[in-house]
């Protein structure tokens, strides 16, 4: 293998792949980028086994091939070496099976290779007719329900997003069981299939990293896992195995109070007044309706009290008295484009659910924390 | 205590004797800050009993003062709270002697205070005839010597700053015992009594953040204290006592072997060499010169080895093969201003010297590491 490449061609590549090298890696070789060059072009690939990012430079972008070949390059500080050698191309040589050359005029680096031939075989297949979105509404899915899954391994499930699809409605779920995120979309044409898996959110997290713009991504599904196509990139992910809980009963279906607020106005209340909040986790605030307003308050026994008043739009005759974790509030306010929120809830123990005045395909759901 | 004050105005201050409080303090008391209003103005100050930073705001600059009086407040997320009030005008009032209310039109804070009775006496005395230094000149004399001293507390001492005057000759010397770094100036007229005191470290790097433009510090210099004065700012440390060590002998005084070369090359060559760089701490690297070149190379026997080459301009016949730290280079090298600078060195052994080629009044040491 014998190459010579544009530095930032290279290094565009390596900033996608090197996202599917797990830092807590256990087995040597994946620790590894494959570098795999045909006259075809270089597929770079690194895994963790559960994830596998490919991507592939075509051979008009490659400077130059002097010959072909296949090796496996230690990842670690690759992407640095590469970016701190002082010119703009860079040559590639091996030296013998196990060591690869990587020079500019005045500098070289000679790695460590480890054998091509240990490297797992991950095969990345694809449908003939796969689901396709734009690039721009997949991240925007991933963006607004991401935050909610569970850190959590007790209940595995719930620290990936649901993903379903029946006929032309594809929907996203996260939920750590103390709140919820919902978002739906209308696909371009109906699907025959239905469609029902979980993501595992980690790996979704580093797919949103590698879309930029609104390309098409195709999405090929298949029982154990799913295949994301961007631009020149695979990305193909495990699926979490198990039936994600129904959670259509969580939202409530009618709401007694309805209050209309400004989000960025709320947004700065909440932060405000979460500076006090009880506990260490959750940031406990107080939200009390009365009269036209709303009244933000916290407390904490060691620093003191606060609050603060809001004019809100409401047809609301009754009081509410409720408590809620700030920073799930924060996390749902700030998924919502409009500028009008509205806040339903029922009664002072039901869900607070968030959604925007104009947009009824994102619902974001907070349960209440229960304060005495 | 009742007073209207400009937010901003109040941020400036509070940020600048914020340093003051550490997080690390036992006394409950040092963690608030010590609000003084008197027809004046608001004195404010804050201590961990070695560091004492106060600051005052002319009368003139605060919007109203509806009655004077003295408080501490807790210091913690102060700065966050007033900088989150969504008014540029706030209110401070105390409601009772250990309760003050912090507020603007629709939101306030109610933070606990504690009893200034019990606030430590603090003196800030000043002599009648200080030192007095530009803002920009001390600045660049911290700069430029502080990153060189020892994190370590097994000699207490080299965790200070040595400043020593004699006549109009002001030095700073800081050495953790593997690098120095000095840096003379001259003042405007020699002082009668010689100076040699040693400035806590960590203290000096908030006088530091402190200074921000040219304006005159005055430095008042006590056995056991100096007090900073910066405009509204007093900024007084303790001392560490003890004799500094001479320092004047480790500075070769003939080199046998003169380099001149390109510092931001250097700098790019030691930064990309150092990736491969062994040891955990130290990263060391390994320089040879002969034949008007430097090669700076390293290894790593897990990930491979690196080397480049430098240009230089050199009268020296002689070859040198020496290894030193890379962060302590790359740390020397950045305190110089000049493009051009020189490395002097005698043998493979003894201490390597940084300095720009015009500039003499700075100079910054490495020992090499041995190797085998």
């Amino acid at each position: 293998m014998k190459f010579t490449i544009d530095k930032a061609i290279l290094l565009e590549n390596l900033n996608n792949v090197i996202k599917g090298v797990s830092t807590k890696n256990v087995i040597p070789i994946l620790n590894g980028i494959k570098f795999e060059l045909t006259n075809q072009g270089l597929s770079l690939t690194a895994s963790d086994s559960e994830l596998t990012i490919n991507s592939i430079i075509d051979a008009k972008e490659i400077k130059h091939i002097e010959n072909t070949g296949t090796t496996i390059i230690q990842s670690k500080f690759l992407i640095d070496i590469i970016r701190k050698l002082p010119n703009d191309i860079i040559d590639f040589e091996m030296i013998d099976n196990l060591k690869v050359r990587i020079y500019t005029e005045n500098d070289q680096f000679q790695l460590n290779c480890l054998d091509a031939n240990d490297y797992p075989n991950l095969k990345m297949e694809e449908h003939k007719d796969p689901i396709i979105l734009k690039g721009d509404i997949l991240k925007g899915l991933i963006n607004q329900t991401v935050f909610a899954i569970s850190t959590q391994e007790l209940r595995p499930l719930l620290t990936g997003i649901n993903m379903t699809i029946v006929g032309d409605s594809l929907q996203f779920i996260a939920t750590d069981s103390y709140r919820l995120a919902k978002k739906n979309i209308k696909l371009e044409s109906p699907i025959d299939t239905d469609v029902n898996i979980v993501l595992p959110g980690k790996n979704v997290i580093e797919l949103e990293k590698i879309i930029v713009d609104d390309e098409n991504v195709e999405i090929h599904i298949f029982s154990n896992k799913v295949l994301f196509k961007y631009k020149n990139i695979k990305f193909q992910t495990n699926l979490l195995s198990g039936t994600y809980p129904n959670t259509s009963n969580l939202i409530p279906t009618e709401y007694g109070i309805i209050v209309k607020v400004n989000k960025e106005e709320l947004i700065a209340s909440v932060d405000r007044f979460s500076l006090l909040a009880q506990g260490k986790d959750k940031n406990i605030i107080r939200m009390q309706l009365s009269n036209k307003f709303i009244t933000i308050s916290s407390y904490a026994s060691e620093l003191g009290n606060a609050n603060g008043k809001l004019s809100v739009d409401t047809d609301a005759s009754s009081t509410i008295d409720i408590s809620f974790s700030s920073k799930y509030m924060l996390e749902a306010l700030k998924t919502i484009k409009e500028e009008e929120i509205l806040l339903l809830m029922t009664d002072d123990v039901k869900p607070i659910v968030i959604k925007s005045v104009t947009d009824e395909s994102l619902i974001q759901l907070i349960l209440p924390i229960k304060t005495y």
